[in-house]
């Protein structure tokens, strides 16, 4: 995201700069060989959070290795970027992979004139330190469909062809007006452009809460790329959207079926294992001094009470439907857990 | 308030400008004559607040009449600045009985030489213009029991000699941890000092609940000015503290005992009928442009919650003791009803 400025348009996501196609057979533009591909991210980044868990819950860490960058972004000629620091765990603050500091280098290596926006997640080319795709989109839908044999044993079906019509119309809604509504609420230049847009934020979130109410998964009876897509969303509402982006009709936590169904994701391995609440927090309130000038950082609630319990079982359903849950997350890739 | 700046010390209510005592005997600094002082104020202060409430529940409309400003505070030679204005019923911008447009105006009747800041309340006499009194506690006090003569039959003691002693050891510490707490969390310059505030307001707040979860009021059975300092803070906390000043470890709805003790106490007359949502709303994010540069109004969650059963009545207690409720807010008071 390049989000610490205010848009003036109604969308706050650019289109990708770059979307190149990896997958296991090579059929578009590139072939998804073992540990060629680097994907850098941040763990505040709700777009990069979704690759993520796709990659968790596909069993593909070794077939493409993980790079975090710092939740502060850093002023580079002016514009706010991702970059490798010794504090998130980068020595010489440089990606020990990829030897850069700012994501914008490769971008810079696959087209020296660029001049555009940097975002995460970037799918970085080891072999050339090439930036491949930052289509966070594509990249999600490609790992849970097109990755065939890099993919575990067991690895759901996130996408399945016969759902994807209603995956792709619920999603198109859930996208307008909460995953990119709250970042239009949250840097609204102008009353009238806030009050649609929150309007919107809780319009489609009465919506969800009554299709979750009976239901225990979006779409079919398994966790879904539809729930991936919301799930990056709501475990952000309360700590940051709610307060910073003045999204505060109510909380997610006033929404018993959806709060119960966000913890029930929680919960299940692939989704609280990702989420890094303290990176969160500290990349919204830190960097978007457009909206908060001191840079202060809101203690928001206690992450704990996503442990609690939500009594989503009794709805049916398995979350990886005929697949398993992944192992254990890599040691050297794992959030503190809420405490 | 003065509070678009910043403070640097842990303190945002600077002391009282002028302190003039005003009893109906006049044995201090002036007589309460009928009609004689007006009370300016603004909806969303909530010291301002403390005083209206005391005036209705004494019955003292008459006894002194009620100015109020805007709450958008006008930039005046570089200040922000409580004034009249059409917008909220001030014909010419102009208060009709003072003549000023600027309250600074009656501060500078009384001392052409003031530099100092300009707050509401404040008590002006229309006989001269002139500043009286802007320290709101003694106003409350003084209002609550030295207007004998002029209060209405049946006005309760808000401040029973014997209670005196507890009302003002627990009012210290509510005033330091939540009242003035929440201003010392939302301009917090810093981390360190933000982080210190916020831990003050949510220590208090659990002490509170603790303590209101078996007795119907704070001191005593029956209202008293405790309740009254408390609520003007409780009123405004889901609206704006616990977003717009960071303090977002819980809403005051999250706490059963103190969210149902602060209902009783909108349901009870001279409370939720002295309450200006929008007012509120509209002042904190409008004028704190050094926490809220682009001036947007949080929505804020629905007021009419406030009108919800609260079940406070099987704690026994009566809201006015020995004393009966206050009549109609007179015509030209009245604020909009949650809606």
């Amino acid at each position: 995201m390049r989000a610490n400025q205010i848009p003036t348009e109604e969308i706050t996501r650019e289109p990708a700069a770059f979307a190149d196609r990896v997958t296991a057979d090579g059929r578009f533009d590139r072939t998804a060989e073992p540990g060629r591909f680097r994907l850098v991210i941040n763990r505040a980044c709700p777009w990069a959070h979704r690759v993520v868990i796709v990659r968790r819950l596909m069993g593909l860490e070794e077939a493409v290795s993980l790079a975090v960058t710092d939740p502060r972004q850093e002023i580079i000629e002016g514009d706010p970027h991702w970059v490798f620091t010794e504090e998130t765990g980068s020595p010489g603050d440089r990606d020990p992979v990829l030897g850069i500091h700012a994501l914008r280098e490769a971008y810079l290596a696959r087209d020296p004139g660029y001049t555009g926006g940097v975002s995460v997640p970037g799918l970085v080319d080891t072999a050339d330190g090439h930036l491949v795709s930052n289509d966070y989109d594509r990249l999600s839908l490609d790992m849970a469909t097109e990755w065939g044999g890099l993919t575990r044993d067991g690895a759901p079906d996130l996408y399945p062809a016969a759902l994807r019509d209603e995956i792709e119309s619920l999603g198109r809604e859930i996208y307008r007006d909460l995953n990119n509504g709250v970042y239009r609420a949250g840097f609204a230049p102008d009353q009238k452009r806030y009050d649609r847009a929150v309007a919107g934020v809780f319009r489609r979130l009465d919506a969800l809460e009554e299709r979750l109410a009976t239901r225990r998964y979006l779409v079919g009876d398994a966790v879904t790329i539809a729930d991936i897509r919301l799930f990056t969303t709501l475990v952000r509402f309360d700590a940051v959207y709610h307060g910073h982006f003045k999204c505060n009709v109510r909380k997610l936590a006033e929404y018993p079926a959806l709060w119960a169904y966000a913890r029930d994701l929680f919960q299940t391995p692939g989704f609280g294992d990702t989420t890094h609440f303290d990176h969160i927090r500290v990349h919204y309130y830190y960097v978007h001094t457009a909206i908060n000038p001191t840079r202060v950082v809101a203690v928001g609630p206690d992450p704990r009470l996503w442990l609690t319990a939500h009594g989503r079982e009794e709805l049916g359903g398995a979350p990886f439907g005929a697949g398993t849950a992944p192992g254990p997350v890599p040691e050297d890739e794992r959030v503190p857990a809420p405490a």
